[in-house]
C-alpha cells in the first residue's frame, strides 16, 4: 500500500510529513508544491504537515479530521466505498423543490447516519433534493457550518467522509437529490492553519466575517483551484448533485474570469462527463443578473440565487416586522412584485442599504431564484431563532406555504416547517477558546441590544442546551395542529407536481393582480389561478365562469359561480376551463 | 444677478456658505443636499462652505479654485463663454490618431493658451485629437495631474475654466478633437477636503494612491452622480469629445450595474442629445474584455481600452531591458501574438503577476484597443523619465513607429516622441506640506533602490528643476535628426489616413508572420504588408510577385522582384497587386 502526500506551501523553505510518529522531509516538486509517497501509509494513517520546522498542522486538503480541527488529518481513499446509486441520474432544479436541514438539528442523533430514519418522511413530503448546511470541519462538535476550516473534510462529528457517503447514496435510492451548501467567501477564525501554508487571503480585504480569499491577487491560481477542486469533490467523491454557494456577495475577484464562472464552466465539464446535471446556486444579496446570465452574455452561468427579496417581501406583510432590513419591505405592492420577478429592489432605492440595490431581472426565468418563507438565517439571525410559526397565525403559515409552492421560483423548505415545528432554530457554537466564546456571545448580545432586547433574555450561543433546544422534536407530528400543517404542504407539493402551469418559469406569462384595497392577490399561471387574502374581513374574489376550486388552506373558502370567498388570511388555488 | 449654492453633506447639522466676508445659513432641501439663493453673487464670486461650523472649504463641485486647492471657490457661469466651434460634429475614435500631452511641459508657457501656437504643427502632423493628462485642481503649482481634488475645477495656473475653453475651441477650429484624462479611482492627499462633506470614499478599502472612491457603499448614489456629472461636464459645458479613465482596475464597484457601466450609458445618451460621437477609453491592466463589451453582452459599454501588453511586448524586444514588468516580456513570439491582438496576456500566467492574468479578445475591433510605442507613465516612471529616444536607435524608433502607425489599433503618441524628443518627462510634483514632500521623494528612492539606483543620482520631484527639465524643446525640430524622424512619423499617419487596410478593425483578418529564426515580420493588412526587421544582418524577405514598395524607414531598403531587402532595424510598406 503507497499513499501519495502533496501540499502546497509556495514560500516555504521546507516542509515535513509527520507520520505515525516518524517525520518525512518532503521534496519540492515546482509549482510551490511538496509530495512524497509513502509506502506503509494507507487509509485510516494520520498525519499532519510542518512549515519551516513549524508546529504540526493538519493537511489544508484533508479528507478528514477525526479529533477536530486542530488533530491530525487522516488519509481517505474515495474508491472503497460501495456506492448503491448506480441508477440516479441526476436532479434537475428545474421544477424541484429543496429542503434545508442541519445535520446536527435534523435527528435526535445529530449525525448523518441518524438523518437516514428520517428520509421517507421527505419522500412523503414530495420534496425532490435536501440542501445540508455547511458539513465541512468547523472547530468544536456542533455548529452551523459556516466557519468551516478544513473544507475537504466531512465533520468527524456528522460521521466523517464514510457518514455522509452513506447519507447520499440512501437519499438516491429514495430519489432524493442532495445540494451541499459550501462557504467560499471566508474560513472559520478558530482552526484556521491556512495561512501558514500559502496566501489563501487577500492583504487588506475583509469580509464580515474574517479576511476575504485571495482570487484575485499573486499566487492566486492554486487558491482557485483549492475552491474548485473542494466543489468538484463534493460532485465527484460524495455523488452530490449541485451547491449552493454561501454569500458570494463577499467573493471578491476583480480578474477578468471571475471565479464563479470559472467554477460553472468547471462543474459543467465534470456534468458532461458524469452525464448527469449538476447545478450552482449563488446566495447573493446583490440581485445581480450576472449570476444567472449565460456566459455568452457576460454572466457567470450559476442555474439560480437566492432571492431574499420574495421572503422579506412576504414576512413584513405577514408578521408586520419593521426591524433592520425589514425597513425596507411590509407593502402589498412589494409583495405583488416579489411574487411577480422575486426581486423587489431592482435598482430601486435601499433606505436600510442607503442605496440603489440589484438591477432589473430582464429575461430571467422563474427556476433562477430560489425562495423561502423562512430558512436557516431568517430563522436563526433573530434574537431568539423563532420561526414564522411563532410570529404569524397558523391561517397565515398556510397561505404562505400556497404562495410558495405555487411560485414559478424554487421553493426551499426549512427542516420542520411543513409541520410548523414549535422548536427554534437558534445560533450556537462550540469554540474552545474562552475569549472566542466571549466575543461571540457579546456581539450577538450588543447587535440585539439595538433593538431592544435584554442580554439575559437570550440564549448563550455557546451553552450546550442552546444547541439542544434546536433539535427537531418529531413527535410532534403526532399532534393535530402540526399533521394538519403537514398535510396541507404535502397536498401544495403534489398539485406542484401534477400541474405543470404550476412549475412554468416564463415569468412574463404569469400574471399577479391585487385589487384596489390590497386585501387580497390573484396570480394567474397558465389556467390556473391562486388566490390569497389578508383582508381583516372576508373577501369576494371574482373568477372566470366556469372556474373550479382545486384547493383550499380553509374549508370555509367557497366558490359561488363566479364568485370565490375568501376568509381573512386564506388561499385557494383554482382551475379555469 | 442671482447664484444658487448647493452642496451635499448628508450628516451634517449645519451648513454655512462664507460669501464675500458674510456667512449665510443654509437650509436643508432633502436628500443630504443643502441650498441656497443668494441675489448679490455671480460670475467671479468667491465663496466657501464651513460644515458643522467647521473652517471653510472650496466646493467639493467647484468650477474654480483661482488660489489653489485649500482657497475660496469662483463662481463659473458656463453659458457666458462665446464658442466658435458650431461647425465641429465631433470626433469618432475608429482610424483615428491621439496625441498626449501635458499642459504644464508641452509648451513654453505651461498654460492652455501657450499651447495655441502650437496646435498647427499637429496638425502638420496629422493627429486627429489631443488627449490631455488631467487639469482637475492639484495641490501647487505643477504635477503631473493624476492627484487632483477640485475635480470640476480646471487648474488655474493652466488658465482655470476659460483658458480651457479657448484651447479646446482652437482645436476644434482646426479639426482637432480633445480628449480629456480623468481620475476617478482616488483624489490626491493635500487639498481633499471631499470626506468633511461626505461619505466619498470606501471604509477600508484601499487603492495604491489612497482610499477608494464609494461606488457600492451607503449613500454610494450621490458619489457617482459627483464622478458621472463630473464626465459629462467636461463633455457638455467644455465641448470635449472623449475621456480617458485613468487606472479603472482600481475603480470597486460590487454592485450590478457597475459605474463604468452606468457612466458609459449616460454619456451616450448625452451623446445622442448633442448629435455628436462621444467616448470612453479605459486604462487598465485587467486585460478584461468586459470593459469594451457590449451591455447586451455583459460589458460596459466602454469605447476602447489602453492595450499596455503592446507597448511592452515591443518595449523589452528593442531595449533588451528585462526589470520590473518587463520580465514578462521579451520574446519575438510574444510581440508577434501583440502585434495581431494587442493582448500578450490573454488568460495566460504572469511570472510578474505571480497569477493568471487577462482573458481572451474574442471578437473585439482593433479600434478597441489603445496602444503606444511610448506614454506619460512607460516614460515618467522610469528612474529618469528618459524617451525611448534615449533607449534605443534612431533605426528602430522609426521601426516602432511603422509598427505603431500601421496597426489595426489606435495609435497614441507622446508630446515630443514624433521628434524624437531630447527632453525627459520626469515625475514631478509641488506639494506645500513637508512631510508630503519627503515622502514622495523618499517613496520613489526606495522603489529605484531596487534595481540599483544610486538615491543621489534620481531627480527630486519636488525640485522645480524638475519640471524645467521636462518641458519640450520646441527648437529641436530644427535640427536633421529631429526633423528626419518627424517626417517618418508624418509620412506614416499620411499613409494610415489615405490606405483604408491600415485602419481595418477586424483582428481575424490581419495576419502576422514571422520567420523561423525570428528576425522578421510580415503583417498582412489586406493588399498591404508591414515587414520589419530586428535581425542584426540584412534580411531578405519574400514577398508576392508584383509586389511595390510604399514607404521605408531608410534608404537602403530596397526590392528585387519578390525578395525584399531589409536592412537590420528597418521597416518598409508595401502593396501586392
Amino acid at each position: 500500500m503507497t499513499t501519495s502526500f502533496r501540499v502546497w506551501a509556495p514560500n516555504a523553505r521546507q516542509l515535513t510529513l509527520q507520520l505515525d510518529g516518524h517525520d518525512h522531509r518532503m521534496p519540492a516538486v515546482g509549482g510551490g508544491w511538496w509530495a512524497l509517497e509513502v509506502e506503509s501509509a494507507g487509509p485510516g494513517s494520520r498525519y499532519a504537515f510542518g512549515v519551516d520546522r513549524g508546529p504540526a498542522r493538519p493537511d489544508p486538503r484533508s479528507h478528514s479530521q477525526p479529533d477536530g480541527v486542530h488533530g491530525p488529518s487522516e488519509v481517505v481513499d474515495h474508491d472503497v466505498f460501495r456506492w448503491h446509486d448506480t441508477r440516479w441520474r441526476g436532479l434537475s432544479l428545474q421544477g424541484s423543490v429543496l429542503y434545508e436541514l442541519h445535520i446536527g438539528t435534523f435527528s435526535p442523533a445529530g449525525t448523518f447516519d441518524g438523518a437516514l430514519p428520517y428520509l421517507d418522511h421527505l419522500v412523503e413530503l414530495g420534496v425532490d433534493a435536501i440542501e445540508l448546511l455547511p458539513v465541512a470541519e468547523f472547530s468544536g462538535d456542533r455548529g452551523w457550518g459556516y466557519d468551516g476550516v478544513d473544507l475537504f473534510a466531512p465533520h468527524h462529528t456528522y460521521g466523517g467522509p464514510d457518514g455522509l457517503k452513506r447519507l447520499v447514496d440512501a437519499c438516491h435510492l429514495r430519489g432524493l437529490g442532495v445540494v451541499m451548501d459550501v462557504v467560499y467567501n471566508h474560513l472559520g477564525s478558530s482552526g484556521n492553519y491556512l495561512p501558514e501554508f500559502g496566501p489563501y487571503f487577500s492583504d487588506g480585504r475583509q469580509t464580515h466575517w474574517g479576511p476575504a480569499v485571495n482570487f484575485d491577487g499573486p499566487e492566486s491560481g492554486e487558491v482557485r483551484r483549492f475552491v474548485i477542486d473542494n466543489a468538484l469533490m463534493w460532485l465527484r467523491d460524495y455523488h452530490c448533485d449541485g451547491l449552493r454557494l454561501d454569500a458570494v456577495h463577499a467573493v471578491i475577484d476583480e480578474s477578468p474570469l471571475h471565479i464563479l464562472e470559472q467554477l460553472a464552466s468547471e462543474v459543467d465539464a465534470l456534468a458532461c462527463h458524469l452525464r448527469k446535471p449538476l447545478f450552482l446556486i449563488a446566495e447573493s444579496d446583490l440581485n445581480d443578473p450576472r449570476l444567472v446570465e449565460s456566459s455568452a452574455r457576460g454572466g457567470y452561468g450559476l442555474q439560480a440565487a437566492w432571492a431574499d427579496d420574495w421572503h422579506h417581501a412576504l414576512h413584513a406583510v405577514l408578521t408586520g416586522e419593521r426591524d433592520g432590513y425589514y425597513a425596507d419591505y411590509g407593502s402589498l405592492s412589494d409583495l405583488t412584485k416579489a411574487l411577480r420577478q422575486a426581486w423587489v429592489y431592482d435598482g430601486r432605492f435601499s433606505v436600510y442599504q442607503r442605496k440603489e440595490r440589484g438591477r432589473r431581472p430582464t429575461g430571467l426565468k422563474g427556476h433562477q431564484f430560489v425562495v423561502c418563507t423562512q430558512n436557516h438565517d431568517q430563522i436563526g439571525n433573530r434574537a431568539r431563532g423563532e420561526r414564522l410559526a411563532c410570529l404569524t397565525t397558523p391561517a397565515r403559515l398556510k397561505l404562505a406555504a400556497a404562495l410558495l409552492l405555487t411560485s414559478p421560483f424554487v421553493p426551499l423548505l426549512f427542516q420542520g416547517e411543513e409541520w410548523a415545528a414549535g422548536t427554534p432554530f437558534q445560533y450556537f457554537v462550540d469554540f474552545e477558546d474562552p475569549d472566542l466564546r466571549t466575543a461571540v456571545r457579546d456581539g450577538r448580545r450588543r447587535e440585539f441590544a439595538r433593538f431592544g432586547w435584554d442580554p439575559e433574555q437570550l440564549p448563550d450561543p455557546n451553552d450546550p442546551q442552546t444547541f439542544a433546544r434546536s433539535k427537531l422534536d418529531w413527535t410532534e407530528l403526532d399532534q393535530h395542529e402540526h399533521l394538519d400543517i403537514c398535510n396541507w404542504y404535502r397536498r401544495l407539493i403534489c398539485l406542484r407536481r401534477t400541474v405543470p402551469a404550476l412549475t412554468d418559469p416564463r415569468l412574463d406569462r404569469h400574471q399577479v393582480t391585487c385589487d384596489g384595497a390590497g386585501s387580497w392577490f390573484l396570480i394567474q399561471r397558465g389556467r390556473y389561478l391562486v388566490a390569497a387574502s389578508l383582508s381583516p374581513s372576508p373577501a369576494v374574489v371574482p373568477v372566470p365562469e366556469r372556474t373550479t376550486l382545486v384547493a383550499a388552506s380553509g374549508s370555509s373558502v367557497s366558490l359561488y359561480g363566479q364568485d370565490l370567498l375568501l376568509p381573512p388570511d386564506h388561499a385557494a388555488i383554482l382551475e379555469t376551463p
